[in-house]
């Protein structure tokens, strides 16, 4: 009978959080993350029922313990027999600076979903397990990443030393072999070229002395200067990756495009590991914001369920919840947000089920910074992020109070999906803060949202707008006054980050405006290339110029230069241009409306929840097929059902 | 400038705690405590505004993380220069799996109380530290014991093995020299002669092979065993215990009460360590009920505040609040009954105010357990104990609603002193109580409080009655009912444990029941001691012959024989023989009222937060000295102010 290594449900990911949050390296200093970090129950005990004819059972724990059956102790390292009947099996595992856990052969019990646990309160639930964790030799304490031997391809003699690129930027162990035992050599990583070379503001360094070879801890880079007598040494790197799939695709005639598309799976490829991370060199931490766009790319390239699964638990933690998701108020209300949207993907009842009550105390967290008039306001310790960009942030802020609209909104959806929470409670809830925004922040003359309804400036941004427009909470003639007035409104302050302008695409094809999403895919994306980008930065300012693209933080190299949140063209173009949504949980209902918007020939898939839909659009026909029922494709105002794996072509006359 | 090892308030005694419950060896098994453990914060940050003409720091980081000045980052292990004027210090610190804490060394900002520290959430508030940890040196992983090298009195040969006795029981590592290292060791430890030689059954045993000296992990015993060829070799124990200083004292005429008093010393010592212990064998685990007694006990011997201060963090924990304290519900009331009687000794206002929080949301939890009726009653999960005794435990038990009205008083009386919290609500909730109880557990017939009223059996034991004796909830007509009908009533099952023993003891002398008490002490204690005892047992039935006293929860030797719920009688001798209690907290205020009882002559001392009350009393004089301010003396019926240092001499002449 197969077994697996079973855990308290959700501890798996906490340690592994709580691992990536502890573990930043920057320049040489080692930081942990700057919020409340989450760690394992430090005992925990297993427990099964087993009516049988008799069997035995031999157990490995990580950590230490025993094994109890019907209360008389045993050994946990011997096997044990297990009489004809009814017996409780228990297993206590403690581990204070581990993840508790146990792995149980057995030809009645093996270790598997069907037993149970607690940490020693509470009621006894399901426990955690991993399909991959199915021999007893692979630690879960190990994140299952795999390897892959990397080399140079270029080497050049520069200032004495060797400067090494790897082509394109990738995270994992370099191996130095060959080394003069005797000499020093000083190791530095750089993103950049100009990084690698600028030895004493390198983001990440090294020096070593002593030994013939090296193999160093895991960094991420594309180049490595090597200053000292290194010219004989032999370096590779040992890639280390989360090995997933890309399930969804997308080509187009546009060279630049696909150079943009491209990149933006490189890039979001090196940050997916144990969850969503930021950047790749720094902060290698999961954020909830940037995780929430991680999540939209992801269900348009990897469909990677437990990724999701595992930013979510990871982020969430367990109670009490003291503080907002990375300190971060909208961060936190993009989690739910995210839940929501996670569950319409996959339609995982078990884990919505699982993780609702921390949804719903991290609820009750926000309403705990409700002010007087009804808006969420920060207090003393919150971060009213948002983004990097100048806007009024005096009091409660507009774009928190839209996301807290579609944070009520994914409650309400969750609560029906579960059979749990008051739906009715979260609608009112909505739908009298839609009015108090309207009231206290929509602006007639300025035709669009204010910031702030406090500070009197009256200071219009994109963001509050392009959550309004994205959201569907602007009503039609807000909508047409947000892009004329904002959206397309040069004298509003441009968006820098990709983060942002993620979000700011997603409007503009939610209303249409693919000429203006081309034109910001060409300018911000493909200004990147242009500079030679082979990963999506976390900034961009196209009036730059040189090594001051490389800064932030007021350093030199701080910039992270391959950053999960540019990836959002991966999402744009599955959403909108092959044109594929669920539009019931679990894609059990999903609609196909593709668009060419600019372009002559798009080409691609998008995952779909254990199918595939292929799309395939020029200016003379367009060819659908999906691998599962419940799709209905939407052309030209026209809706076709899906048929499985039975395609719809149709002409597309329209175009020339 | 003098450093200390500085961390989390509150988080070394959750560790040491943590580790206590975590250890656990029952007949070679390694059991973790029954109850959910809380576990120290992965990640912390120091914090202190430094404002000086300059100066240096050096820190040690027990754990990983870096420095920060002003936002600078510096690397820990190094000497860091701070320049002249005003700058904010922080020290990062993660350490999951061990106690995060710095030691800074520095000519202006030392780490000591005046830093301040959060858990990444919250506010900063001032740290915790001992004056212990004063050295780079004393890791405060490691618990500060002191060591003493014992050897056996005695040495026989029996059985092919041999047999050491060390005179009274210890608690240490067992050190063999001169071992043969081509032969296999048995190792059997004892608390009792029987258990030590009844190598298959003896709680604690190891095997040993291949060398020549061994020195084996801590453990508990008077006797040890050793099976095989084991004559030459040289055995020898390190004692480990807490270093404090006996400031009680109290002799008399009676020689068995003397052995008594000093059996119950030695008891209570062995168990004083991270914490209260319940017994030095098994569990070596802090339960709230055993530790609430071991207070008392700990307030007329060593007044360690210390260790007080430790037992109460280290069982309330951090939030959420997820079960009783152990699990037991009356175990829970205790707590909050100890919190307010350690203030009423030590006056700690501080340590109050911090662990206040966690005494409310404590008494909220309880609370959760209200039934319509508004009594306490166990959930699932919930363990009603009051006492190894057959009670009816049917739907809510009166001995719970007794503790509750005290935990309502106790709370008030907390509130008060630190102005916190609603007192009238609580002295609402505590009259509303009382009169509940009366209407529905006073039986009038039967002439005390009956266990249940949901079952209709009427049934009366003696702990809800003792319990509303010693709190004072009893009124006049039912305490003098009580006594008559069930503490002088034989046909009332008698306590079978010193636990319930000590309330009752402390019942009786309440009520000036002296004789009755002294029979009980003579009878119970004494019987003990009769039988060999130099330890008090954790329960002795008096009709037990042979090693059947030994044997508990089904097995032969899993009673332990040195119990601290035994040393109750150091408390009665303080308490009511030598006759001094705090009436202000702190000691501020006390009186002194010395009683005979049966006996013809006493001498003591009492500690009493800081100073000592010093009492002689035979049939003719009375002599008493307090070294502070405060104190009243109380002598038929007449009050003395008692002047420091001042002797009060007065006749004695009731007694002949």
């Amino acid at each position: 009978m197969k077994s697996y290594w079973i855990w308290h449900y959700g501890e798996y990911e906490i340690f592994h959080t709580m691992n990536v949050h502890l573990r930043r390296e920057t320049r040489g200093y080692h930081i942990p993350a700057y919020w409340k970090l989450c760690t394992p129950y430090a005992s925990v005990k297993f427990r099964k029922q087993v009516n049988s004819e008799g069997g035995y059972l031999l157990c490995c724990i990580n950590g230490s313990g025993c094994v109890s059956i019907d209360g008389n102790l045993y050994d946990p390292g011997k096997r044990i027999e297990i009489a004809p009947g009814l017996h409780t099996v228990d297993i206590c595992v403690s581990n204070f600076g581990g993840l508790p856990a146990v792995f149980i052969e057995s030809d009645i019990c093996p270790s598997d979903a069907t037993w149970s646990c607690n940490h020693y309160a509470g009621d006894f639930s399901p426990v955690g397990y991993h399909p991959f964790f199915d021999d007893v030799a692979k630690n879960p304490e190990v994140f299952p990443f795999e390897y892959e031997r990397r080399t140079p391809i270029n080497k050049e003699l520069l200032k004495g030393g060797v400067l090494y690129d790897f082509g394109t930027e990738l995270f994992g162990f370099l191996n130095i072999e060959n080394a003069n035992d005797g000499e020093t050599i000083g190791v530095f990583y750089g993103e950049s070229r100009e990084e690698a070379l600028d030895t004493a503001y390198s983001y990440l360094s090294d020096s070593v002395w002593g030994q013939k070879s090296y193999r160093l801890r895991q960094r991420a880079f594309r180049y490595v200067y090597l200053e000292g007598n290194a010219c004989d040494v032999a370096l590779s790197a040992d890639f280390e990756y989360l090995p997933v799939e890309a399930k969804g695709t997308f080509t187009c005639e546009n060279a630049l495009f696909n150079k943009i598309y491209n990149a933006a799976v490189r890039t979001f490829h090196l940050n997916c590991r144990e969850g969503f991370f930021d950047g790749i060199k720094r902060d290698r931490w999961i954020w909830s914001g940037d995780a929430y766009q991680s999540a939209r790319i992801n269900r348009y390239l990897f469909a990677d369920k437990d990724i999701e699964q595992r930013t979510l638990i990871g982020l969430i933690g367990k109670k009490p919840i003291e503080q907002f998701i990375n300190t971060i108020m909208d961060y936190s209300l993009l989690w739910i947000i995210m839940l929501n949207e996670h569950y319409m993907t996959y339609g995982d009842k078990e884990f919505l089920s699982r993780i609702f009550p921390m949804a719903s105390e991290l609820l009750r967290f926000v309403e705990t910074r409700l002010n007087r008039d009804g808006f969420i306001e920060g207090f003393k310790g919150d971060w009213i992020f948002v983004d990097w960009s100048n806007m009024d942030k005096c009091g409660a802020v507009c774009a928190e109070q839209m996301l807290l609209i579609e944070a009520y909104r994914a409650m309400s959806c969750i609560s029906i999906a579960i059979g749990d929470g008051d739906c009715d409670e979260l609608a009112k809830k909505e739908k009298e803060l839609v009015d108090r925004v309207n009231k206290y922040y929509w602006n007639e003359e300025k035709g669009g949202f204010i910031d702030s309804y406090q500070s009197g400036k009256n200071n219009v941004t994109r963001h509050a707008n392009i959550f309004a427009v994205l959201y569907g909470i602007a009503n039609e003639h807000q909508t047409a006054s947000i892009l004329e007035n904002v959206l397309k409104n040069d004298s509003i302050t441009k968006i820098t980050t990709p983060y942002f302008e993620g979000y700011e695409l997603d409007a503009l094809a939610k209303l249409g405006e693919f000429a203006a999403l081309e034109e910001m895919l060409k300018n911000y994306w493909g200004g990147m290339i242009e500079l030679g980008a082979e990963t999506i930065w976390e900034e961009y300012h196209p009036e730059m110029v040189g090594i001051e693209h490389y800064a932030m933080y007021g350093r030199k190299y701080e910039k992270s230069l391959c950053n999960a949140w540019g990836a959002g063209p991966v999402y744009i173009f599955g959403r909108y241009y092959l044109g594929v949504y669920a539009t019931k949980p679990g894609y059990e209902a999903f609609e196909v409306a593709p668009q060419l918007g600019g372009l002559s020939e798009i080409n691609g898939t998008v995952p779909i929840n254990g199918g595939l839909v292929k799309v395939s659009l020029n200016s003379k026909t367009l060819s659908v097929i999906a691998t599962k029922s419940g799709g209905t494709l939407i052309w030209k105002g026209k809706r076709y059902s899906l048929m499985p794996d039975q395609p719809i072509m149709l002409v597309n006359n329209d175009k020339t």
